[in-house]
C-alpha cells in the first residue's frame, strides 16, 4: 500500500487547529508532497498553503485527496461529501484516517471504481497478514517506546528520520499509526488488526532491507497503559529494535484517562521495555530518551534533560526544543 | 452470546481422533450437556454417545448442532452443508470454531432466518468493544499462563474449575479460545478481537460478579511467544488475576514453530508474568505450576513434581495424572 503522492490538503470547515493535526503534519514532515489546501469555508483553518480549487491542485499534479483534519466520532460529515465526489469525478485519490471508512458511502465507491480511483481508510486494515515469526531480519531498527499514548513517539520518530538523513545515515520512518501512515504515505495501523497478528503486522512494515541503514519504526502506547500493552508489546516483538528511545510528557501523573493507574518509575518502565525487546533482539539497547517539556519553561527543560542523562546515563532532550542530534551521534556507533 | 444447550455433536466425516479434539472437550467437561453425536459414514470417529439422526436428537431436546470437529484450514466441507441445512429446517441452531464462516453460506443465513435459528461462529466476534480501563472489580480470579502456546491450559482451567466446584468453592470457567467457548457455551476468542481491545475483551468475559466466588480464566499463548504476546499481556492486564497458574509441557525445547526460539528459564518465565499481572492487581500471586508430563513416565512425573515443587515454593502437578487438588487447596486462603 502506497498513498499516490503528491497531495492536495483537505482541510473541510473545521475551525479548531488541534482538528487539522494531521494536516499540520504531513506539511510540517513532508512538505514537499503537498501541493495546496482546500477549505470548505473562510473560517475553515488554514495551514498557509495555497487555497486550490480541486481543478487547480488536479493542473498542479496533486494525485490524493488528503483528509487531514479529525473529529471526536472519527465520522466523515455529510457536508464534505460532494467535495470527495467530485474529486473523484476529476480522477483524483481519497485518503482518510477517520473511523468511518469512505467505502461506507455507496457514491464514492462506485465513483471511485468508475474513475478508477483508490479509496485509503488507513485506521482500517483488509489485507491477509501472516502471524510474526521473530526471525532476525537484516538492516538495523530503531522503535520508540512511550511512557503513556500521546507522549510525543511520532514527532521523535520523525524528528530522528530527518537528523539522520541531515547526518548521512539513510534512515526511513515506519508508520504504525493513521497519522504516521497518512504523512508517509504507507504502513499500518497496528491497533487494528487482529490480536494474534500484532507483532505480524511490523514484521510487514518494516522487512529486511538492504538500500538505506535504519527503519525507524513509530512506537504505540505503553507496556504500562492497562487499555493497549497488548499493542505495545507485539510492537516490541515485531519491531527486532537495535536502538530504542523513551518518550515521556514531563508533568503527567497518570496513565492518561486512568486517573487510578500512576505513570511507573523510570528504571521500572526502562528496564520492562528493554527486556521484552531482547527476546527477539538480544543486542537491544537504549539509545537516548525524548521529554516533552512543554509544561515548563526551556531553562528548566535544559536542567531536566541534565538531570535525566546523568541519572540514566542516555542522551536526554526535547525534540521540539533541542533537536535530537545528541541521540543520532550514538546511532552512529551501532 | 450464550449458545443454547444441550448440543448434538456434529463429527462430520472426520476419521483422526485428533480432529475430534473439539467434541471430545465438550464430552469430557459437560456431558450434561450433550444428547448424543451425529456421524456422516461408518467410518468417522465415535465419542461412544448415541447415534442420532437430526429427528432423534430433536426429540431428546437438543437445541444446538455443536461441529466438534477441526480441520488445517478451518473450513467447512462441502460435503457438511446438507446435513447443516436439515438442522436449520429442524429448528437447531448451529455453532462452529471454523475459520470460515456459517454465515459466509447463503443457504445457511437464509434458512437461519427463515427458521429463526442462530448460528455461532465463535472463532469470530463481531459485537462492539470497549478498551480496557483495568478499574478493579468485584469477584476472584485465577488466570492460567503458559511457557507456550497448546500447554494445557485449557485443560487446567477447565480441571480447577471442577475441584473447585467439588471442594465447595463455587468456581466459573471463563472462555477465552473457540475450543473452550463451544465448551462452555459462551466466551471470546480474544485473539480474534481488534488489537486495541484485548484487555477490553477480557474484562467483558469476567465482569464483576456476586453469585459464586472465583472466575477461572482460560489463559492464551505466552509472553515469550513473539508472535502472540501482545495477546497474552492484554489478557493478563484485563484479568486482573488474583491467582496465577503456570502451564508447562515437559520436554518442549522451543516455542512452538519457532526453532531459534528457546523457552526461557522457569524464573524468568515466573518472574516477567506475576509483574505484568500486578500492574491490574498489586495482589497477583502464584498459586501453582501444571506440568503437561506426558512425554515422561508417571514416576518421573512425579518425581519431577516434588522437584520443580521445593525449587519454585508451589504445588506442582500434572492435571491429567495428579488431579489439580494441591492447588485449590491453596485457593481457600485467598
Amino acid at each position: 500500500m502506497q498513498i499516490p503522492q503528491p497531495y492536495l490538503l483537505f482541510l473541510g470547515d473545521v475551525t479548531d487547529p488541534l482538528s487539522a493535526k494531521t494536516a499540520q503534519g504531513i506539511h510540517q514532515w513532508r512538505p514537499d508532497v503537498c501541493v495546496g489546501q482546500i477549505r470548505l469555508t473562510d473560517e475553515t483553518v488554514t495551514l498557509g498553503l495555497d487555497d486550490l480549487s480541486l481543478q487547480e491542485a488536479k493542473a498542479r499534479g496533486a494525485k490524493t485527496l488528503m483528509i487531514g483534519t479529525a473529529n471526536a466520532g472519527g465520522y466523515i460529515p455529510a457536508s464534505w461529501v460532494n467535495t470527495l465526489e467530485e474529486a473523484l469525478k476529476l480522477g483524483f485519490n481519497i485518503a482518510s484516517g477517520m473511523h468511518q471508512r469512505l467505502t461506507d458511502f455507496p457514491s464514492l465507491k462506485e465513483l471511485a471504481k468508475k474513475h478508477q480511483c483508490q479509496l485509503f481508510d488507513v485506521r482500517h486494515y483488509d489485507e491477509s497478514l501472516d502471524v510474526g515469526n521473530g526471525i532476525p531480519r537484516e538492516g538495523k531498527r530503531l522503535l520508540a517506546v512511550g511512557t503513556d499514548c500521546s507522549v510525543g513517539k511520532m514527532y521523535t520518530t520523525l524528528a530522528l528520520e530527518k537528523e539522520m538523513n541531515q547526518q548521512g545515515i539513510k534512515a526511513k520512518f515506519c508508520a504504525t499509526g493513521q497519522t504516521g501512515i497518512l504523512i508517509t504515505g504507507s504502513g499500518i495501523s497496528i491497533d487494528a488488526v487482529v490480536a494474534d497478528f500484532i507483532s505480524g503486522s511490523v514484521e510487514r512494515i518494516s522487512p529486511a532491507f538492504y538500500d538505506h541503514e535504519w527503519d525507524v519504526i513509530e512506537g504505540q502506547g505503553s507496556l504500562f497503559n492497562p487499555s493497549y500493552a497488548g499493542v505495545s508489546l507485539g510492537l516490541l516483538h515485531g519491531a527486532q529494535a537495535d536502538a530504542l528511545v523513551l518518550c515521556h510528557e514531563v508533568g503527567r501523573q497518570h496513565i492518561r484517562h486512568l486517573p487510578h493507574m500512576p505513570i511507573p518509575a523510570i528504571h521500572d518502565i526502562l528496564n520492562a521495555n528493554l527486556q521484552a525487546a531482547k527476546l527477539t533482539n538480544p543486542n537491544a539497547q537504549w539509545v537516548g530518551i525524548c521529554l516533552n517539556t512543554s509544561a515548563i519553561s526551556e531553562q528548566e527543560a535544559l536542567e531536566l534533560c541534565h538531570q535525566w542523562s546523568s541519572e540514566y546515563r542516555l542522551p536526554v532532550t526535547d525534540p521540539v526544543r533541542f533537536g535530537v542530534s545528541s541521540i543520532v551521534d550514538k546511532l552512529h556507533l551501532i
